[in-house]
């Protein structure tokens, strides 16, 4: 008998990923390390190589089920795993005398300290990664498997690596409650894109007396070991969020309007072709954005036509005839592609999207190529990111143009489809008659955001300048709903604000009538739009 | 008797620096290090501590004379002559034989090689800092002084280290032309501030015969030992740009007006107090922009009130009672300042200018205390740089406010001056109207341009996408004068569009009447607007 523990008080933190979460706790804690020395160097020795190989391994799985984002993390991982800077310090200190754990525990630790005292942003975001591999190299050289897991447990501990989240089963539910953490790390963005409720920054607690935790991840509260009227109340809650989300999916097969009869088209976004497999097409009014650099993080380079080729069927025989914007690859910015781009000291101000297509037309020319094969097998649009002068339109037209000549000339099938553009450069919000070449216009309200207010989308300290329902990005929203409206070209909006039900009204207010959102999202917004009413901006 | 040379071609490179120079070559070489070793690694050690200390106080005796972004550049020198991990190795070699010179040459070549490799610009920028101090401790190691000074030279060669183009005296005049080197690299934007025709990029070429040189920085063009009519037609040129030049002088003294009588204002920019005492402040209509970086780069660290203090006054009272714009801190962006801002990932879009005051109080409170207390010594408008929010100006406003306070009830001589704000984010010039708190703008069209075109200043790759006449950067130019106008506010325009003589009848045309240039520039846009028709912006 294992005792009831007394009843926890309420620690509060910062919420980190919304959604409520019941569980039994499963403490995550950092290996120590402190393993004796088994005297023996050689065998240390190669406890460590048979320990990295491992790890590498594992990884190396795990990569293989994760999506694009988290996998191209899991490659930092593998990449520092293979780095001589990294080993030949461990290497040494079993030379001398050490075990294979306590020399790696401890390079590493000097490594983490060194990263967490950067004045760059880059390196302390890594840290989590090092601790990681630290973690996932003590258990391999443990010789422990990783714990059982438990269904729907709730994970508490002082943080969490990437690799432990992705390896958790999370189809039965479950929560995370952490004392470090924070709202930004990559745990907490894995968590918000699969729904797993979590709380970070609460403070030391002792965790030796835990059994059970009530995670609030919309108000940042969490309960551990919770009397019966918590617990009761706290289920309460979890129905009725759960009732309005099944009430919203109600909403799912019906087309989207607002609360006084106005139809608005909600399309979602697609970052890999996977993510359509347990969607319903009608369910939507299409692809608003289909990312394409899942493609390009891939180990074998860059991709071939013919791989981008299925990967746009794909989706185009998904959505039936519903429209299918396909975004051109958009690199540079946050999202570097090894033999691509290349380092700036502002890569948000850089050589990205489209005109890193333009200096790279070899690299260009096989994406339009595989896309113009792909439009005979749907209804395709194809989209430029971060168009800011007109003749990038034209030039990318131009190749276009020539690709397609060039498959009819080869025999293949092949259409020219209508080429789009994202407004994300403010200069195309401000003079977007200027950009009327376009098929059709798709707010970024994400970056545009950044632009406008000159406040980078990853920097912590000025994120709260960046606000897309900030009067000026209005205004420029407004501007290019004008400016389509005089060009007769349809414009939508594929940024976060889409899905932010505070600033979905005043999006509505200005004009908007087309959206894109994350799947997870589109129940929730179809819902939401079906009880405003236009006016209702606040 | 020397013999006359053959003429030689005529060479196309890049323009790096307007202007023409004529005059005898001076070859410029890098020293080779291939000395013997004495065979006494004592002696080659203490040579070498010699050589180094030498160098730094050359350095540092250097960045008494130089412009604070010159200063800037010779710190990290400084600073790289102290690191261990760049001496480290060099005496290992001496201590393993080499000659100190041998061993010192071979060091900064691997160093070098690294640095051009990496994939970071900042990196690859600083190659030429590293050649300059391999030459300086070389030739400090050579025992030879440098070489006697030939006034009026043309400095030729492979490249050029900064630190000899700052111990170069200009003032007979002379021109640079390069082998290598960039139109962006640090050597070419200082002679820009010289006033130094320099011609860059015009590939290798033999030195051995070179005796006199005429370079043309407008259009890249050197000819070596040019014949008589190549000297003429060059001499005739050159008197016919002097003669404009001249003729320009004669509008420095009166009131600048468009040939179609509308008066313009023409203020100065200036970056250090010093920069106005070969100045006649009659010349313009006072200062539109005073930067205050240069307080912040002193070996002391953070400037005391005081100091302060001293420099806003000197600058007042050299104005008289013309209007000067003194702009608080900006740093953070390409402007780091020890102490103070943090390395970030987009260093544009992070915490610079405004937003780094508000967040450093007891920093900003001083300079705030210094300029309210030099505002009795003149007409003094504070400047706010950076601003996205209106709550900046109001907090900004509570601190000056409490600042001339405190100062009264301490018994100082203090003013309240008005508060006015640069127009640098795009979200200021879309919404002029929400920013009517300021007591003045300024268009910063560097910064603004980049943003609304969201190509970084200083990002070659992207350098052709950031043009200040951009359709889009001038309708947002319109828009903070006609918000300016409906708010009875004066706008100014204080970016280096306003001297681009392309660009201002765009400008004009937009309703600006009041631009701030370099003092450089003064004569050259007061002379360019009398011939200008408001109307004639092509």
């Amino acid at each position: 008998m294992t005792g009831t523990p007394a009843p926890g008080p309420e620690l509060i933190g910062r919420a980190a990923s919304p959604g409520l979460a019941a569980g039994p706790v499963v403490v995550v804690d950092v290996l120590a390390g402190d393993v004796a020395a088994s005297g023996d160097a050689h065998a240390e020795a190669a406890n460590l190589t048979r320990a990295l190989e491992t790890a590498s391994a594992q990884i190396a799985g795990l990569m293989e089920t994760v999506e694009p984002e988290a996998a191209e993390m899991l490659e930092f991982q593998l990449a520092m795993l293979e780095d001589e800077e990294l080993t030949a310090p461990v290497r040494a200190a079993i030379a001398d005398g050490s075990s294979a754990a306590a020399a790696f525990a401890e390079g590493l630790d000097a490594v983490i300290a060194d990263y967490r005292a950067s004045q760059d942003e880059y390196f302390r975001a890594r840290t989590a990664d090092l601790a990681d591999i630290r973690e996932r190299v003590l258990r391999a050289l443990s010789g422990k498997a990783s714990e059982a897991p438990v269904a729907g447990a709730v994970l508490v501990g002082k943080d969490l690596t990437p690799t432990r989240f992705l390896e958790t089963d999370w189809s039965a539910g479950g929560g995370i409650a952490l004392a470090d953490g924070s709202p930004s790390s990559h745990v907490a963005m894995l968590a918000r894109a699969r729904g797993v409720p979590m709380v970070t920054g609460l403070g030391a607690f002792d965790t030796s007396d835990l059994k059970e935790a009530l995670v609030d991840g919309d108000s940042g509260r969490v309960r551990f070991n919770p009397d019966e009227a918590a617990r009761r109340q706290h289920a309460e809650r979890a129905q009725a969020l759960a009732r309005e989300a099944e009430a919203a999916k109600t909403y799912l097969g019906r087309p989207a309007a607002t609360a006084c009869g106005v139809p608005i088209s909600v399309m979602i976004n697609v970052a890999a072709p996977e993510e359509v497999d347990a969607l319903d097409p009608a369910h939507c009014d299409g692809i608003g954005l289909m990312r394409t650099e899942f493609l390009f993080h891939g180990a074998g380079g860059l991709p071939d036509e013919d791989s981008q080729y299925q990967a746009y069927r794909k989706v185009l025989e998904w959505a039936g005839g519903r429209s299918v914007t396909i975004r051109t690859l958009d690199a540079g910015g946050d999202k570097p592609v090894p033999g691509l781009t290349v380092e700036e000291s502002n890569p948000f101000l850089g050589c990205r999207g489209i005109r890193l297509s333009l200096r790279r037309p070899e690299v260009f020319r096989v994406q339009l190529r595989a896309l113009a094969r792909a439009g005979c097998r749907g209804n395709l649009q194809v989209m430029l990111p971060m168009v800011s002068m007109p003749e990038e339109i034209e030039a990318a037209a131009r190749l276009l143009d020539t690709c397609v000549a060039e498959l009819h000339a080869e025999g293949h099938e092949a259409v020219r489809p209508p080429l789009g553009i994202m407004v994300e450069v403010p200069a195309v919000a401000v003079t977007p008659e200027r950009f009327a070449a376009a098929a059709f216009f798709s707010i970024g309200s994400n970056d545009l955001t950044q632009y406008v207010l000159a406040a980078g989308r990853n920097s912590p300290d000025v994120a709260e300048l960046g606000r897309a329902d900030d009067p000026a990005v209005l205004a420029l929203v407004a501007s290019t709903l004008r400016g389509g409206a005089a060009a007769g070209l349809p414009v939508s909006l594929c940024g976060d604000a889409g899905s932010d039900l505070a600033v979905l009204p005043k999006l509505l207010a200005c004009g908007l009538r087309r959206v894109s959102v994350a799947p997870a999202a589109l129940a929730r917004v179809k819902a939401a739009l079906a009880g405003m009413r236009l006016g209702d901006d606040g």
